[in-house]
């Protein structure tokens, strides 16, 4: 009984069940995914159930307990594939400042599509070649929320809000090192941007950032 | 030459156009106003000009230039009302969980209406009685996006995003004293949040919250 | 001659001995085991000696030394069980927001139920899906003394200091990422409670609060 | 319609009703106290309503428009003694290291007689010159609980706690200068005592102690 | 006694002598100034003594016992022109985000110009528009170091240090609010920028990053 | 009753009775003053009383209490001279980085004066002119203790230290701006300093600095 | 695709292309390397391409696919030496002030050798035997750029930039412990430092020191 | 050519010559420790060469190039007894708050012992337990200098020095969890001790500690 579940809330917002995997034992993890299982076919609803930031070495304990499990690697996601959700208006732009920052644009990735969101990916973007960005100015016009991802001096958001009208969701990582202080230079940033309309996430919480985009979308 | 003035980006977005004043010069202030003005009535547009964090004493040196400028006193917001922009679809909720937070809360409700948009106050409902909140679950459905504004432990906007599935945009502010340094509890809090859906904007950033809210209603 | 220890304070206060754990060399700890348990038979007491913060790996080293030490897992508790103390009077409930937070709930609650006091767990029961706690708002107003263990953004004591009109205990804990800072956002959270009434300890110091429940039950 | 008055709390705890002061106008506070006023009076119930962090220019605008008004300057508290609330039983300890932590201990004092309590001063008693605090052992082994106030290092509540078996709450001042920061020496110091048994209250918080203290001796 | 003038390096580097205002008495800048006035004198050497950081009524307490002391309002320094250095070869560029970031932009600008280089100013061209700097592309490719001023997110040093192959000074300021911690934010920022070949300066170091340009210059 | 004095300590030691200013009324000064110096009288004592941190405006209302006192405005203290120590051997050095550091530097000095210690004052040496410091070599090697004052960076007791064989106390003011955060980093720096025999005192702390050197010189 | 290449720059620039390993998998920095090297045939370009931050079991797992991966096991650069990079006039000084910071140093020092640059090697010449530095005088005088590396107080560049005329760059390292904060402290240091011309990069970045170092030659 | 040996100051102060560990390779110790070995005996000289902060895989290393290295575990410090120094005058007594801190106390006891000084140590007299320490009230009045060691909260030293009239060096140890924050919390408890007397060294900083001591023994 350590675990209190509550799909009613997943099945009204549509979007799948998500563990949150830290600090919980595989034994645990499991168990919830197994209640969450049978709620869900008591209720005969199919969608999927995950778990995020999972390494792999957790992935193989829950994997003999539950051997229909998928394992995502860069992003850490698990999936439990009971069914998916039926595929969603809009498209969600994610874009990283850098190839280190992929796993969590990923996380965000992922779970918007698992969400039944389309998804439109730009990596390795960031701001010390702007026009890596600019030639893409055309298809960010298109999306309908951004996410976007860095890490260091995490400048990006700023830079995209000012070129687009949609909202930007802004989402620093903890890469970089010295007075990067594990993502905090890139959270102030992102906090600070002289361009409005910019919601900020914590520290590598792609998986948040995605959620919000999806509640945007169906506003 | 001082301000370079970009009015194409306020004339394509539909929303008012923003000064803002700290570290600004009265005379700067002015300038930039009746250059905006200018460039409006040119390009034969009507709409509001404002400016934020106006003190008293700046208003008063202001309005000896421009006599038509309008003050609102609790959010220190400044109106220059060359016109009003059309009334937009959708209705904002903005939550205060304090009497104290709510100058921080109207920034965001003018800006917000002078945007074009409907909305939706409610303040006093802070978490340490819930029921306040509680007793207003229905209203809080029926809005579009919800805007809570917070200080001290910070603790609203997650109850507030479990109740409800709309999107939920966070303002931390500056009110409290010892440990909530200057709001960087109620920012933690939020930032940390639980619940996934939350953006989170600047301490004391109603202006920025209301800006965002304004782009999602849009999406 | 490394360790001054004070056994009559232990005997006044009717709590067990109790040995922070950290630091000490398993070889320490065995002889500071030994030489309370010799006292404690001098003076003809017979009352549980524990130590806390025991990896599993220390505690197979000083099993080897003293065969009858047991040990609990999940809050890293190790006990020499001389005896048990007498059951005391009132109810210490101990809440928990997530799953990830029972380590140190469990110090709490293994901490009380050592000292002689009756506990009531509730596991998981966190801000983000408020009505889990409200549906044992009853069992709550039967409890003469809170312990509320919360990490991330640590808003769970305000609303349940907000319910009840018992001293609330909050104890912040480590779990969560990013601007949690290792437990800081939800400490900074709890001093900032406007919910009056709460006291706080250090992050994950499941162990102090469960010392403070039982003087405070027996004040 | 900017503060949500909940006085039903009020009577069941048998607590005065409080306003915080800062970040509200006077006139703001006067519609609070009068609009408390009117509720009690309505349920025939009579009890002091204060407000606390009132500077001495914001009372004298209080006292014109409520004539009734007291005013305590050490603490900054004002009172509206609608009615006294009926002596409790205990008594509570309240300790200042030194001179100048005098007003917080001050604002606890009178937040616990006003709540209905007996309370002993002893002020000045800091760790640097320890036989001050010996001096009043016996004193001290007779009181309920116990509320220990200091700035600067911040180290006698550890002393304290480990001197007697009542239930010690540790209030940090902002007094002091250089790498006080403002009270976050002393917090950190509390938060960390080594002697168990301290519930920590956030800076300068003398009211919240007060609060927690008569809640403690409720139970 | 109480200040050791040092004129021997200022003839060597060619600058003038400079004296950092706050924490002096007017009276020692007075002393200070008269003193190296005579040096200079003594030597044969004509040069600018300027002081920073001079309020307007420190200023003039200055002017009534040096009637030919000038005073520079944006950035509050104060002259005391015994003659001009020579004009020098190179141009430095100075770069502010924001119009609220020019006092310290005039601070670099003025020191430059005391120098005896050229300067170009380019006002208000922040990232959150981030065409109004790409319209000054061709002339920053013709400055041969570029002091970049910027407060709030701090992200501009990092755009301009990808567009140009010149060496960039980033200078934080104070300007902002909230989660801008005084200049904090922005001087992360700068030091973790992704573009390598910036050197940052203290927040509102103006004098500071004008003097690196000369050095540079003089390389 | 609000100050409980501790003479014997005194006495003792041979230092002088110090009181700390900040925080108390002038009221509560002028009693604890009269307080001790009938404590001497009455044991036939004759030492100076002296308060530190005292403001030219509180020492205006003292001085109407106690017409006798007399003032230090530098060091900001203010003596009530009851008779004098007497001099004692052994000569401290105390050294100031800047010109702007002189009122902690002053503070230590008149301290360690008062105290009976002769004083050898050395100002205006910081390492950005290294060879200053240097010209005084010879003096330095002449004198017991060292106390080095300075802001900014706060390098110079390091320098010192690597210089002599004497014991240094390092002591950090707040003079600065930006990123010495209050005197933070030269506290950090001296703190770090590879040099070692340096003890450090708090921020801006010249007089715990004299109190420690007189230790020393007694030891 | 999730990385974008930009050989533009580094063609224009006359620098090496560098990729920054952390966070990238041993198979993203193997394209990248490909990607880059193929890209510079195709232009008929001969350049080295270098990765920074490679531990040594990521080289062996690089050296299994490009087999004519050089390995600099100090700065931790890991060299395709597809070709060198003309010799470029100037001579760049590189200064350490301890051993442990002579990997740091390293970095700088390779860095600048790989873009074309003599270097001076200096180490192990800090502020605690200041002797050590002077007795280098005369060759100090004679470098155009110095880069100064230094953990702990970090007080060499301030120092160094006292004595020479040229362009100071400051490199803070992590080097230290307990207040050192893994680099904070020489990183505040630096930027506070009273010897004006001091460009600072973040911790433990000697790469970009080397950048910045040749930009200003370049200049 | 990495370390700059310099022995004439060692030869001066008469104290040993010691190697920081961390950040160098053993190859590099070994040769540090054999250069400085050739210089003492080229000098004819004997005395002992120490190493600090060697864990015992580094010493195992070390131990194969130099066979009679010795190796003290608790203190990790490692030793090459060239000779030992001359016994001088003076006890310094060492005293740990609790027994977590003897490795940080007994790297200041053994330094003190291989400097010449006759030691007392006193473990596990923390504040939590006050008697403990005033058991040993006239042991510690005959200690001409006093050490005191303590993490979590630090409070001893200002304990300490309110009973003694002797110099004492406070030493923070990085023991605790949560808000001690590595130390941090007893380094400002220390630092804004309210007993006047106290120097500070860094975090765990045991050796300098000693060191300071010593040169208060020679004054
Ligand atoms: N990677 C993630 N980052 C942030 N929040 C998450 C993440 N994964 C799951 N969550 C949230 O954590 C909640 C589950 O927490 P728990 O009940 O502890 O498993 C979910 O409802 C999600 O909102
Ligand atoms: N898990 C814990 N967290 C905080 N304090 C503890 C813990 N376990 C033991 N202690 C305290 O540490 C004291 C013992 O410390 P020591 O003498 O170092 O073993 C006990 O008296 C307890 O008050
Ligand atoms: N300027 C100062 N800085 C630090 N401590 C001081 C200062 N002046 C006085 N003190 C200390 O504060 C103690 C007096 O504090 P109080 O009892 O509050 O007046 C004295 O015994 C001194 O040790
Ligand atoms: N050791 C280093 N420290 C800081 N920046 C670096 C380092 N190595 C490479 N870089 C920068 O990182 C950029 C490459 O980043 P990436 O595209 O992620 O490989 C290069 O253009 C360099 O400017
Ligand atoms: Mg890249
Ligand atoms: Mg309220
Ligand atoms: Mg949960
Ligand atoms: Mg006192
Ligand atoms: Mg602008
Ligand atoms: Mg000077
Ligand atoms: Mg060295
Ligand atoms: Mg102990």
């Amino acid at each position: 009984d350590f675990a209190k579940i509550d799909h009613h809330r997943t099945l009204r917002t549509g979007f799948p069940e998500v563990i949150w995997g830290p600090g919980k034992t595989p034994k645990q993890i499991v168990q919830i995914m197994l209640k969450m299982q049978e709620s869900f076919q008591r209720d005969n609803q199919i969608r999927p159930i995950i778990a995020t930031r999972i390494d792999p070495a957790v992935f193989d304990q829950l994997k003999k307990q539950i051997p229909e499990l998928e394992y995502y690697s860069v992003p850490k996601i698990c999936l439990l594939k009971t069914g998916s959700l039926p595929q969603k208006k809009g498209k969600i732009g994610i874009i990283s400042a850098g190839t280190a920052d992929i796993p969590v644009a990923e996380e965000a990735a992922l779970t918007a599509e698992l969400c039944g969101f389309s998804v439109e990916r730009l990596w390795d973007v960031g701001v010390a070649g702007i026009h890596r960005l600019f030639s893409h100015r055309e298809l960010l016009s298109q999306l309908q929320v951004l996410i976007v991802v860095a890490g260091m001096e995490g400048a990006l958001p700023s830079v995209v809000a000012g070129m687009v009208d949609s909202p930007v969701i802004a989402v620093p990582t903890s890469i970089g090192y010295g007075a990067s202080f594990e993502g905090v230079a890139p959270l102030l940033t992102m906090l600070n941007s002289c361009a409005p309309g910019i919601g900020v996430v914590n520290i590598d919480n792609g998986f948040g950032a995605a959620i919000l985009a999806g509640q945007i979308l169906r506003t």
